[in-house]
């Protein structure tokens, strides 16, 4: 059994192109010998937002705290807080932002640990 | 994508031997067409408790609210609340129990859909 917090995980820009004051701490992965699931935080600073992009694979989220919003297919806007759960599927186009002007917006990322 | 939370999800007591005042929320599963990973929420209420059991599949938790513990292996109690993240490997024996004897205990679930 591992238990942890955020506080003792460093923080790694995500340098992926379109991504805008992004950060990333795996916090539970291959390093952990979990055999299927990795599970990440991203933290997205005031003005900050993921790329807008796909990929063939799920991932689930919950969001820890912060307003944001999640641009779906057609660029819809969907306004999204602490306590909503996400799932987005194989190959639907989608992106992170954050609403606030003051307050980080901070999510849980679950995928297969291939794409940790 | 899908967008829940827990509010419109229905509570289903869990009936397996050992477990006291827990109920679950399939939260995002085979339902939904999710290819590979489930999300359940467990709520133990006050006096309440998984089984002490283990299975040979992996979970990761994460913490909602509440005061809890888990057992390990060993019968050891591990403190827990919001903001701690766990991993359970398969075939580690482990308890979660509410510590508070007012609020409920709630953590999320994370497994392969197979054990949704």
């Amino acid at each position: 059994m591992i238990i942890k917090n955020l506080d003792s995980i460093s923080k790694i820009a995500v340098k992926m192109q379109g991504a805008e004051k992004v950060t990333k701490q795996l916090v539970i992965g291959k390093s952990d010998e979990t055999p299927k699931m990795s599970l990440r935080v991203f933290t997205i600073e005031p003005g900050g937002n993921t790329p807008f992009h796909s990929h063939n694979y799920e991932h689930l989220n919950y969001i820890i705290s912060g307003k944001g919003a999640i641009l779906d297919d057609d660029g819809k806007e969907n306004p999204v807080e602490n306590g909503n759960f996400v799932l987005i599927l194989p190959n639907e186009k989608h992106q992170f932002k954050n609403l606030s002007e003051t307050e980080d917006f901070v999510f849980m990322c679950l995928v297969d640990k291939e794409f940790e």
